[in-house]
């Protein structure tokens, strides 16, 4: 609970459209796409840095958490108010502040949704690379704040390659300036990726200066079909040893492909046991050959089709009718985001066929296959304790799978509250102590989503 | 001078051939390319990151100053032994660790030449993107910690864009790991970013894990003359608008010919005032397309010549031409690497034209137009005071300059001790009473690299 001083202040900053405390307006800000819910005591909704700064302060001064919060489409759990105190709603501030094609600079405040930024450097011939599935509903600062991916990062890169600075107020209510407004600059520490991916714990990020990229001038898309996984995964490994990356390169497995079948019975050849959707673009001459190229990787004994289509929406439509699919049998899933190093993908899914089996958990994979960035579902129903105990089985296993394979553990979602336990898993003690250190620096009264990304102990 | 009892505490850990402390065998690590002369006390060379950690425990118990170096190309002071102490050379530690084309990465020691990464890679049909022009005979170490670039950056990025690891001892002795071995990975705070370009003063960094790319199939050049600077810059910004990226777009300005006119009367056009070498790489069937796009770009009044060359030996003879020259007619120029927004060129060069005439200066520009990073020079005669201090104030101009047009002091070569007189300029004292926090953290005595990077006072 809030203390009546703490209201009276924040009520001194917001007019009373900007700030709840009623529970039940509070609601909507208990919870993220991880599906948990963290009421949190009142929700700000700032318009301006200034406004962002003087809220820290007195989070500062009454010893309150303060946990930012784009739209909350994050599944690691990074905006829950796990702890009370207040949300800090950055969706009202979603100006566009500049857009500078010459320069290939966009400048955004941290509500603007990742689509909206998207519409304003299409009609420049330009384009943001990085492109989380939510783009249509999640803004460019909880972007930022996670680090997110998506399909195209395997050509483009992640979100940290595509920031050129940020302003962003520290947890003790300092505003600070990162980096630059040009593609070279190396004055300083590189506070700008030390923001990117931080999950709210250092500042609240209020201004970012995005980098763009040319739109190609065409995109082409390949679908193929193979009878067994062990030829899927070869074909992938080939695909990346190519010098033509594709922009995409997404896989489903068996499993996914029953669900879809299930549902979608014309959508998808019979014998198909994995699938591929690569997606190519480049110019109008470049396409075609990449397309041969890697239509000639898919080749081996367990090819079914590689077949193009220059359809790309008929492309993707077999992933975009899973997700939905499986959250209707399970909504609870545990969806996790590992990563492997790409040429051991075959014997990681092998092992997670395994795991899964052994520990009768009804299991389905997909995802960013070029970067072996694989979202290994385990479908679960949270009321039956032996399944769901069955499940933290497997899933510790499939981590410490991961890490063996020299991976990761979040290529896109981040670690949040979801993950914390595993982390020690994959950072050794002394650098998460650097890591603890260096949050003291930007948040020393541990004020800003406290409790997030480090192990709780 | 360094204790009886610190001596013989490295000569216990380093034999003698890997331990200098005559003040003659010293003397080669007192300077870099910055051209100031600080002898260090002594002189270690680590085979091992356990022999780093180790020099880094005592030079912690004795308060004696560490400065890390490569092979000391470094332009901005940034590895001399300004205040004695332990220069600690990591060019013995050349081992690569691992080529792994499968997942185009490539694990080294900080010693290994860029040049050498470049051979490793190359029968793999892979590069690393970074290129200093030191490349030949500067570490990966070095490249790392200044977060060097070079001509390729236009298209590629820097070297920020192309680490996914390191591992690295702090100042406080602690061995850590940043990072993955995957091109995805959000588990925990970059450090692997804030390490670089951190100019050895957080941590000293023993292993990489690099990137790769591939290597295009073809590589072509244009060389365009233009009658006069404005012409040029025009053409510049038209390219950069381009979504056809060069894969490199350098400069010479009328200066840098003449000088160049003078040695080699044949070289040029007589008639060129302004100069762009662009190289464009890709598939044998996209690079003919870029080069009729870049060559229209050029068309403008002003444009004398725009012809494609297939030698790129050629292409870069002029540029390659001009480095000797400019330190033979002035051996203790100022060199500067500021970066302005590309379309701001145009007014750049003219102010600084401006201000070398009004303050009676000689002054050469050259460089990475396409990412607006110039080289600006002022010849100056060190031997003349007056020279000297009207140089001074032509160049806080210059980065007033830079800072107004909303560019970055240094896009390569770093602050060091060169440039920290002026990064307030740049970084307002919260953000930099930020860096200095995190510097803190990780080197809480301050014996790596005191005083570089930070103003002094």
């Amino acid at each position: 609970m809030l203390s009546a001083e703490l209201i009276t202040a924040l009520q001194d900053i917001f007019p009373p459209e900007r700030f709840y405390s009623d529970p039940t307006d509070c609601y909507a800000y208990a919870y993220d796409n991880s599906r948990k819910i963290f009421p949190p005591d009142a929700v700000v909704f700032p318009l301006t840095s200034k406004e962002v700064q003087r809220t820290i302060t007195l989070c500062n001064y009454h010893q309150v958490p303060l946990i930012p919060r784009g739209r909350g489409t994050g599944t690691a759990g990074g905006s829950l108010p796990e702890q009370g105190g207040i949300a800090l709603s950055m969706e009202r501030m979603l100006n566009i502040i500049s857009v500078d094609p010459a320069n290939r600079v966009i400048v955004t405040e941290p509500g603007v949704l990742n689509q909206s930024v998207q519409n304003a450097a299409k009609p420049h011939g330009f384009f943001w690379p990085p492109d989380p599935s939510s783009a249509a509903f999640s803004t460019v600062g909880g972007n930022i704040a996670t680090g997110a991916g998506g399909p195209h990062a395997v050509k483009y890169g992640t979100t940290r390659e595509h920031v050129l600075g940020l302003k962003a107020i520290t947890g003790s209510g300092q505003l600070i300036t990162t980096g630059c407004y040009t593609t070279k600059g190396v004055v300083g520490y590189d506070l700008t990726r030390l923001l990117i991916g931080s999950e709210g714990t250092l500042a609240v990020i209020t201004e970012a200066t995005l980098k763009l990229s040319a739109l190609p001038s065409l995109i082409a898309g390949i679908t193929a079909h193979f009878s067994h996984l062990s030829s899927c995964t070869t074909a992938i490994v080939n695909i990346m040893a190519l010098s033509q990356l594709p922009s995409a390169l997404e896989f489903l497995d068996a499993r996914s492909l029953d669900l879809i079948r299930h549902h979608y019975p014309e959508m998808l050849p019979k014998e198909s046991r994995a699938m591929l959707m690569i997606e190519v673009d480049g110019s109008h001459i470049d396409v075609p050959d990449s397309i041969c190229a890697i239509i000639k990787a898919c080749q081996n004994d367990g090819l079914i089709s590689a077949t193009r289509t220059d359809d790309i929406a008929n492309l993707w439509k077999a992933r975009k009718a899973l997700s939905p699919l499986l959250r209707e049998i399970a909504p609870k899933k545990i969806n996790e985001d590992v990563v492997v190093p790409v040429n051991t993908l075959p014997q990681f899914l092998d092992n997670v066929t395994q795991l899964s089996t052994h520990y009768k958990i009804n299991n389905v994979n997909f995802g960013h296959a070029g970067n072996g960035n694989i979202h290994v579902n385990l479908l679960i129903n949270p009321d039956d304790p032996d399944e769901v105990s069955r499940a933290a089985c497997c899933l510790d296993e499939i981590f410490n799978l991961v890490i063996k394979l020299r991976g990761t553990l979040s290529g896109e979602h981040g670690i949040g509250s979801e993950k914390r336990a595993f982390i020690t898993k994959e950072i050794d003690f002394a650098t998460l102590d650097l890591m603890k250190g260096i949050k003291k620096v930007f948040d020393p009264a541990n004020i800003l989503n406290p409790g997030k990304l480090f192990p709780q102990n």
